[in-house]
């Protein structure tokens, strides 16, 4: 087998660092959006506490995605950006790859499965990708972006098991305690959605940076709460049951990241179940007092916190909505049941 | 009939200036929300300019009006806040005034109608404001809104016709510009809805603050579109068939402002005519787009922009979306429109 080009070959498997998170601040500095931290204030009211929302579907392609992306692929050589990017992802991080790649001037394929909601396709083509589907029960996603970052001589763009992908997502970390420190809060809790645990991971990092004292918990739908599992446990364990359905496309990942999870093992105080009904609550509370769109993946914190999955009467609670890419029809279920609710 | 305290006595028709404007901010400032003006990448590639959307749902109380509410109400003196305030409004102004008299230990009654949105009376009761209620068609709202005022010894905030109400909005015309400058953009246009025009006039006081020289115009509904003809005729003019069906609640003011007019007369460039099927598509670009929920009313100008009611091949503009306090029954029926457009 012909030796890869440099870019190509597997990255070592090391944990990125405080700095690594500060370096990616620099790096993405006017190109993702700083997003807003909204206070929730009648929900903050009805539950006895000071609820925060970092506001990620306000960000560039509609999720915190964009940020680990472009940290990841505005770095890259020459080279390696005039053969391109590959992707495997739900549809945030394919999203995301693509944005950042087309700024860099990078052709991108990705992989997306064929049920992904239609609006996150259509935003992956719309920023010129090529999209490769698959089949959720039957193709192994990993192996094709691995086979195409081969046959192409790509660099293959890992969703959450990537030093300079986690690193990425770290700004929200610095973002959020930053931001606490100018309204003059101190957090309490930080809830933050969890599938591959990149997100959370990187948010740790980023708290820590800015010596921010928070508990940090991972939120997960149920049948997928691995990393709850995991974090019990204190070893990387799958899902108990990927056959059980979600709403949660974004953060169908059965098992913690490699990398991701020695990170929150050393830094997560546990991991939040959450129904899919619970979600549904959230996206609608999300609509009458945020005004803000968040997809069922997204809204998994702010619902553990709803849903008072941890205490938080008298708190300052931070919760991550990561991202705001759902389909018309399945936000108007969620409208429609918390109407009926 | 006895002389009126002082605060009671109703305001002179005095015009609002720039250093109005400026001190609103100063009066504001760390109590309203500086909103974030997102830009609408997606809609920009669509249309072919750079759209950008001043996110006032985002705000306080879910719309603009809470900034000229606080103004002016965190002026009033101790014996004045002691009598409490009186306010008539469709729920935007009222949500806002509630919000700024609690904040400022102020007792609130605020004159509804019947058929307000239930979003906006459960938001208006929220903030601790006695509702009373009239008949849109039947009921003088501002003579309801007069007596409780002499009655009661409190003080009337009107909701567009008050020159702290008018430079308390202007500070969105500052923000624009200062944000603008910062990301390095000149607008060539800035859109903005009418109602009784305190927003817009408002705005384009700030804008002028910063020597911003766009252009600006009103965005109405059609039937509702008093601005339109006024400007047209340099005349305060009536709506011309008020009896109109809209689904832009927050917009039916039937003729200009007696202190608004002769701002936006001075500074406007004309005015925009809106059908509720473009607001309906408006909504729906601001749900899959933005991520942002905005209401009918708060959605009029993006609507103007996206069926092209103005030259803006090749242009800088900024629309405000003035509010996002909507029913998620109407929510449903926009992106059900949308879907099926």
């Amino acid at each position: 087998m012909a030796s890869l080009p440099a870019s190509d070959r597997p990255m070592p498997t090391m944990s990125p660092g405080i700095d690594d998170v500060r370096s990616a601040a620099r790096q993405i500095e006017g190109v993702a959006t700083r997003t807003p931290m909204l206070h929730a204030e009648a929900l903050s009211e009805a539950l006895g506490c000071r609820l925060y929302v970092k506001a990620e579907p306000l960000q560039r392609t509609g999720s915190f995605k964009f940020r680990g992306a472009f940290n990841r692929i505005s770095r890259l050589d020459k080279p390696a950006l005039a053969r391109g990017v590959v992707a495997y992802s739900s549809g945030n991080h394919a999203q995301a790859v693509a944005a950042a790649a087309k700024l860099c001037g990078a052709r991108a394929v990705i992989v997306m499965p064929k049920d992904a909601p239609a609006i996150k396709v259509a935003g992956t083509r719309r920023q010129g990708a090529e999209i490769v589907f698959y089949d959720r029960i039957h193709d192994d996603r990993e192996a094709i972006g691995r086979t195409l970052a081969a046959e192409r001589g790509m660099t293959l763009v890992k969703p959450y098991d990537d030093p300079m992908v986690i690193a990425g997502q770290g700004t929200i970390g610095l973002e959020i305690a930053t931001e606490c420190r100018a309204k003059g809060i101190a957090p309490d809790l930080v809830v933050v959605p969890a599938g591959g645990g990149g997100l959370i991971a990187g948010t740790a990092l980023g708290l820590e940076a800015e010596s921010c004292g928070a508990k940090i918990y991972a939120a997960e739908p149920f049948g997928w709460h691995d990393h709850a599992l995991s974090l019990a446990a204190g070893a990387r364990l799958k899902a108990p049951d990927p056959s059980v359905k979600t709403l949660c496309d974004s953060l169908l990942a059965a098992e913690p990241g490699e990398i991701t999870f020695p990170i929150n093992q050393a830094r997560l105080a546990g991991g939040l179940v959450v129904s899919d009904a619970e979600v549904f609550r959230a996206m609608a509370a999300g609509f009458a007092d945020l005004k803000l769109v968040i997809e069922p993946g997204g809204a998994i914190a702010l619902a553990a916190v709803l849903a008072k999955k941890v205490e938080i009467a008298g708190r300052t609670v931070v919760v991550v909505a990561s991202g705001g890419n759902v389909d018309p029809a399945t936000y108007r279920l969620a409208l429609e049941h918390a109407n009926n609710a």
